[in-house]
Parts: structure tokens; C-alpha cells; sequence
């Protein structure tokens, strides 16, 4: 594997899930993979999770970390050519991968959609700006439009917890007073576009995922009519993608109840964290023995680390 | 040791401070013992020596350390049961906990009184939520009422440089501006309730500290008359336990000074640091062959490695 | 080496140069030197390069890493001797430098000029004031008055670009809108004036740098005059030294463009990042095969690992 950025990044997903389950049974198998080699975490937003379980993914191979919230460690990032820097951001974007690949063997970005123009974010400047010029390869922390780390590690729980050899998996939108981007959403979509299952995608008119993202899932109107028989509620907010960044609703009818969950087939309860509480989903659904949040987000260690081994096998 | 929270964690304090004292000697020597195991150091408030020292301690125990200053680095976290998640705190900590304990074999944590609400400071949510739900052992690197890491250090200390016995320590309060937490004066009178000490605690009335930690402590409302024949002079400032988080007086005669030195049997003087200078305490203390603050916060590597020594074992 | 703070630390800096060049060929060779060392980087102001490649030396020297923005992480350090400490400071210098000392076994500072008073810059207050108190090796990443681990760097760059024995080095001034330290372009001159080169300094009247820097270099007020037959153009911004801390001009004619690299004998653009596009210089240039601003910001890496290795050599 040369990059982490997106699902085309990867030539046999399966096979990566299979090798990331493996791992998981003897994790420090390959620390001398990583010995004298260096990834580099640059944070442009908040991260818990993808934040802990890369350092420790990377820490599992051996290798030496060095992690840079880049505007409060660093100084602002100009991302736009041809423009005369006498702004508020003091470095551009080519000197700082290029100069970062002189110190990284890998470096992993995150930096979320701004959500103000869609064409910006869907070019996924960002990342590709890092991918152009550090002349090392870039893994996806969470981009404007994808999270595929997130979505490697769901694939992992879905083949763990999975109870027949294609359950039904419903990606399902919920309330929230906050815009936020499409990123989780779209990657699971374009994962589970690949994967063994019936992909049933749900939310209010007006909240479509971009029409590459969806795929070939089954888009329901009706959440209930959704949920039945299903074998995994994945949960998730995401502003409209059609009128770009906005909160079209906050219908709290939409929020996930035990009510709910028992039109499912005991169906299991994911979320990518952090979660809202009683206002996507009750207590009651997250305390109950069907929400494997906590396993799920225990699987990032494994999906990054695994992503590292490949990449550090071909460097 | 399971957690190291208070010290009811501990069953034997003294054989602790010991094997402390003897680990300062080979540093090194447990370096095996932490190899692939990961500590987390989450801070809710500033730190520095905490910070450091901790790392320090886990690096010398072979331990990979990942730290993370929550409120910058990752999301608000909700701390209340069955609240509707509609405001600033994208996260609760029964996920945050859970999560970071799939990724930590040990957690610490850092979070200072609010001084709002006294009932809220002294349930020790924040502490104790980490412990109910993270799965792994504790370490309090500060909470609303207790400092037991520095404690510990302190007893080392005072091992250490003590001259007799059974020396007199006086921990003595000292002005401040500020309204600053009990938690250090609590942690350190909690020890000494348990230490071969003549322990006297003296401040201006008012400011008592909870009974549960003055214990058997003489309490002297006259500062002159505590510090007469005193070995060790332990100077802290905090805001009323009584009168909740209040600035009472902010009283110039309570400073430590030479003048007030010189009434001690050559007494050693001790401050868990930041101190302000001369406001608590005059210059002249500080810079005089009395004070001990230096090798105090030194002491601080051997207290939290003893105690990481300690869970490790037991892991 | 006992400390690396300025030039006059290095007792042979052409020797350290062709060391450092060597060290690049096998960056791990000296991982047993570091072993069981702790280095503290101590950040009062942004970093990007010298945050990044001072870790990455030590991880290769095999050295734990400490990283603290002492802002943002820790207190407010005084600096000042004798105040009462009554405002916004928590900590005096004095009692910070020791304690880090107690932790670390060499401490790394950045902290930038104020631009205020250029007495209280001039006399380096806060690293002199660490090198008093912290009892273990400074290493400067950029002080009031000098970035000397930036001029090593710039001195390996030239060693390894230049194509004559003697070759003509420009510093050249550059607009800005914002007022800047001297600390570059002082240390640059400084290193300069021990260097085996034809050295020219040129930019406005009123931003001559002070004496004991600009040295025995060539001062020329014509920028194109300077850079006639130049084998490497060192741009830089910086605020008056006479007029201290103002930005007297921003005249855009001192940009650095193609057509002015057209004078050089083909000569090497440099300069130590970040830069401003556009401001202070063309995109033409810096994305011509003349610009040499990434390998000079990756010999970062090889400044700061001579520098630790002579400093653990000697510890």
C-alpha cells in the first residue's frame, strides 16, 4: 500500500480486514517493521480516538511518533497557489509537507470539511495538497469527505459480530443541532458498497449522500421501515449534502430508541464516537448489550496498525 | 495496587515510600516491566510537573506515554448521567473512558475542583467516573480533593531530610489572590494523619479544611505559635471548605518569611510548587539553604514511578 | 559541548559541520548514546521545523522526547527577579528551569523576542535565565537574539551546495507587513563571519543589524548590486534594530523574484521557512530547481543530532 486516503487505495479490502483480525491476536509480532522509522500525526482538527489508537497502532510496530495539533503547535496553513501570503497563514502547504516528509516516513492528516463550498471540500484539497507534496505516503485520519480508518475498523466489527454470512446493515442518520460533515457517512457507504451485506441507507429527504457514496445501497425514507430485520444500526449525523452544510432538521423522531431497536434482529448498535446522548440515541440503547460502540472504537488500533504494516512494508 | 486514587489505595504507605527510596537508586531496573504496556496522561487543567515527572517515571519503566490535554485536543466531555447532550460537551465520559481504556493499560488523570458546587467537588465525579467505566487502573494526577500523587512525594521528601524520628511538620496556609483547591492541603493532611509525624495544620479561622483529612491534626489559628520548633514547614494556599471556594482574607502577615523561619528547629521548607513569589513566600525563603522545593519536586519521578511500578505488577 | 546556545558554545563549527554531514550518512549509528536521556523541549512560541526535527535527532541519538508548550500546557513564567507575584505569572523561571532540570538531562528552549525593549531582548533573558537555574545542558531553538541551530543547518546546506571553495553569500532583506525578530538573521551573520565565504548583507536603510552581528560583512543598501555573482541569496524579513522592533517599509521591490535571481551566478535560494509566498519572494522561485529551502529545512534534522550527540558526549 503506497497511501491510506481512500477505499481505492486499497487493493483487497477483505483480505486487509482478515490481516487486521489476525494482528489483533499478537500485536507486537511486527515492532521491528517500524524500528527507526517515524510517523508523523498532524491534527488541523479535535481527535480522541483517531488521535490514541494511531499512536498506539504505530507504537505496536515500533515506531517513533511525533504528534503537531498544526494551528496551535504550528502556524497556519495556506492551502490556495498562487496567492500573495499576507494573510493570517504564515507557511504554505508545499513547504510544509515537503519539509515534514524531510522528518516523517509517514505522515497522517486530519482536517475536517468546512462545509462552506462543496467543491472545495469534495476535491479533498487538503489531503491531496499533503499527498502532492511530502514526497512520503499520507494516511486519512478523517478528511473533508472520508474517514477510512473509521470505516476499516467498522468493517472489522461488522466481521466479528456478524451472525450469518451477509446480515443487513443499515447506515441510519440522526438528529443534531450542529453541522457536520459527510465524511463518516461517505466512507462507510463506499465500504460497505464493496462489502457482503444489504446496505440500506436511511434519513429525511433533503440529507441524500453524494450519489458516488451511496452507491448501490437502498435509500428508505422511513427509518422504522429501515430497521427491520436488521442486523447492525450504524448511526450518524451529517449536514445536507444537496444544500450544502445545512441542518435541514432536527427531528428528534429520528433519534434511536430501544423502541426501535426491537424491530431489528437484535441487531447491533454502532456509532463511530463521540456520540450525543439522548439527543442521536438514549442511554438505554448505548447501555444495552446490543451497542458494541466500545469494541468498534477499540478496533481502530487494529485498522490503523494494520494500515502502517502495509505501508511500512513497502517503504 | 489496583488504582492509585487516594490513600486507601495503599496498604502499606511507609514500605512504599521505601521501595521509592530505593528505586532512586537504580532507575532503570524495571525497564522490562512496562515494555509494550501504554499510559495515558489526560489533563483536564495545566500541569507541569505532574506532566513531566509522570512521563518520565513511564519512560523509565519502559512504558510507551501518550498524553493529551482534553479540552484542546479532543472534545468536551459530559460528565452527568441521563442529560440530553445538547449543548457543549460532544462527548460522555462513559464512552471517553471506555474507549481510551481499549487503548491504555493504565490511565491518569487530571482535574482540578471546580470550587462551584462542594457536594459535586468532593464526589470526585470526574475521578471516579474514569474508574467505573475505563476498565483499567487509575492514576489521580490531581482531583477536586486530593493530590496524592504529590503527597507521596512529599513523604519521600520528608524521609528523606528529617533529622529525628519524629519531626514536627506544620503545613501552613499562605495568601493568595486567587481562589485555588483544597486538594493539596487534604492529600498532604491525609498522609501525615498516617506518618510518624507531629502534624499541625494552621491557617486564619475559616479556612478548615474538611475534618475527613484534618483527622487528628492539632489546627493553631496563630501562625508564630505553630511554627515554634517545627522540622518542616509545608506551605500551601487554598480557598474556604466552609465558606465554599471563597477568598476569605487575603492577609500579608500569613507570608512565609526568614523572620518567621527562625522561629523553626532550622525547619525545611516545602511548597508542591507553582509558589508565587513573595506573596506565599519571600524570596529570601526560597533562595536560602532551608528550602527543600527543588529535590521536592524531584521526588515527584520516584512517587509516580513506584506507584506505576506497583499496578504494573500487578497487571 | 555544555550548552548550544550560541555560536561561541561550538568550539570548531567546521568540524561540527563535517560531522553532522557524516552523521547524515548513518543516522542511527549513536542510538546507544541516548539511552535512558531525557531531552524537554520547551516551546513559549510556535514551531513547526524545530519542533519536529529536534524530536526526530534525539529519537535517532535514542533519547526520550518531552514535549511541552509551556503557554498552553503549564503556567505563566515570570522572569523578572524580586516582583511580587501578583499577576498573571504562576511561576518564577527559577523554580521552573530547576525543576525541568530535575526530569530532563537536557533542556531545549524556544522563545521569541517581545520587540519592545530591545535591552530586556538583547540580554537574553529567558534562556540565560534557564541556563542559570536548570543545572543541566540549554540547547537554544530560537532565543530573542539568535537561531543558531538554523545557522548550522544553513552552513551544512552551503558546505554541501557550494561550487567553489570561497562562494559569495547574500542575505537579503525581504517585505513583510508584520514586525519580526532579528534572531535568523543575526545568528546567519554571525555563523557567516567564521565561514569560508564572501559575505553581503543587504536590505533598506534603518534595518542594520546590530554590530556584533553584521560582523565584517559587506553591508550594500542595492539589493540587485548584492546579488550580482552570488552563489547563495539567504532571504529573510526582519523588523529595525535601530528603530527597534518597527517595520519600517514593506516596499514590495525587495520581493524576490526570477528576474532578480538572474544577477546570481546561478546561485541557491535559501531561507529558513516559513516563508510567505508572493510576499517575500516569487512562487517562480521558490518552485525553480534554484531553490534549495526543503533539503535546507531536512538538514534540521542533522544541526540539532551533531549538536545532542556532542552534548550527550559529554554529559
Amino acid at each position: 500500500m503506497k497511501n491510506f486516503i481512500s477505499l481505492a487505495d486499497v487493493s483487497d479490502p477483505k483480505a486487509l480486514v482478515q490481516e487486521a483480525i489476525q494482528l489483533k491476536k499478537n500485536p507486537f509480532a511486527d515492532k521491528a517493521l517500524g524500528k527507526n522509522k517515524t510517523i508523523g500525526l498532524l491534527f488541523f482538527n479535535s481527535s480522541l480516538r483517531t488521535r490514541l489508537s494511531t499512536q498506539k497502532a504505530a507504537q505496536n510496530l515500533g515506531m517513533e511518533v511525533m504528534v503537531m495539533n498544526v494551528n496551535q503547535d504550528s502556524w497556519g496553513l495556506e492551502m490556495m497557489d498562487g496567492v500573495v501570503m499576507n494573510g493570517d497563514k504564515a507557511e504554505h502547504v508545499k513547504e510544509a509537507a515537503a519539509v515534514i516528509g524531510q522528518y516523517c516516513d509517514i505522515i497522517a492528516v486530519r482536517s475536517f470539511a468546512e462545509l462552506k463550498d462543496r467543491n472545495a471540500d469534495y476535491q479533498e484539497i487538503v489531503i491531496n495538497k499533503f499527498k502532492q507534496y511530502a514526497g512520503v505516503p499520507i494516511v486519512n485520519l478523517e478528511s473533508a469527505t472520508r474517514h477510512p480508518l473509521q470505516s476499516l475498523a467498522d468493517c472489522i466489527t461488522i466481521e466479528e459480530y456478524k451472525t450469518k454470512p451477509r446480515p443487513k446493515v443499515v447506515l441510519t442518520w440522526a438528529p443534531h443541532f450542529k453541522s457536520l460533515p459527510q465524511a463518516v457517512a461517505n466512507s462507510f457507504s463506499e465500504w460497505m458498497n464493496v462489502w457482503d451485506v444489504d446496505f440500506v441507507v436511511t434519513h429525511p429527504e433533503g440529507y441524500d449522500l453524494a450519489p458516488e457514496f451511496v452507491g448501490n445501497a437502498q435509500v428508505v425514507y422511513n427509518q422504522r421501515e429501515a430497521f427491520e430485520g436488521a442486523d447492525f444500526i450504524y448511526t450518524k449525523n451529517w449536514s445536507s449534502y444537496k444544500d450544502y452544510g445545512k441542518v435541514l432538521t432536527q427531528n428528534p423522531d429520528w433519534m434511536i430508541t430501544m423502541d426501535k431497536m426491537r424491530l431489528t434482529n437484535n441487531g447491533k448498535f454502532m456509532h463511530c464516537l463521540p456520540v450525543r446522548r439522548n439527543l442521536k440515541v438514549t442511554d438505554e440503547v448505548l447501555d444495552s448489550p446490543q451497542s458494541i460502540v466500545i469494541p468498534q472504537a477499540g478496533n481502530r488500533v487494529w485498522s490503523a496498525q494494520v494500515v502502517l504494516k502495509q505501508i511500512l512494508s513497502g517503504l
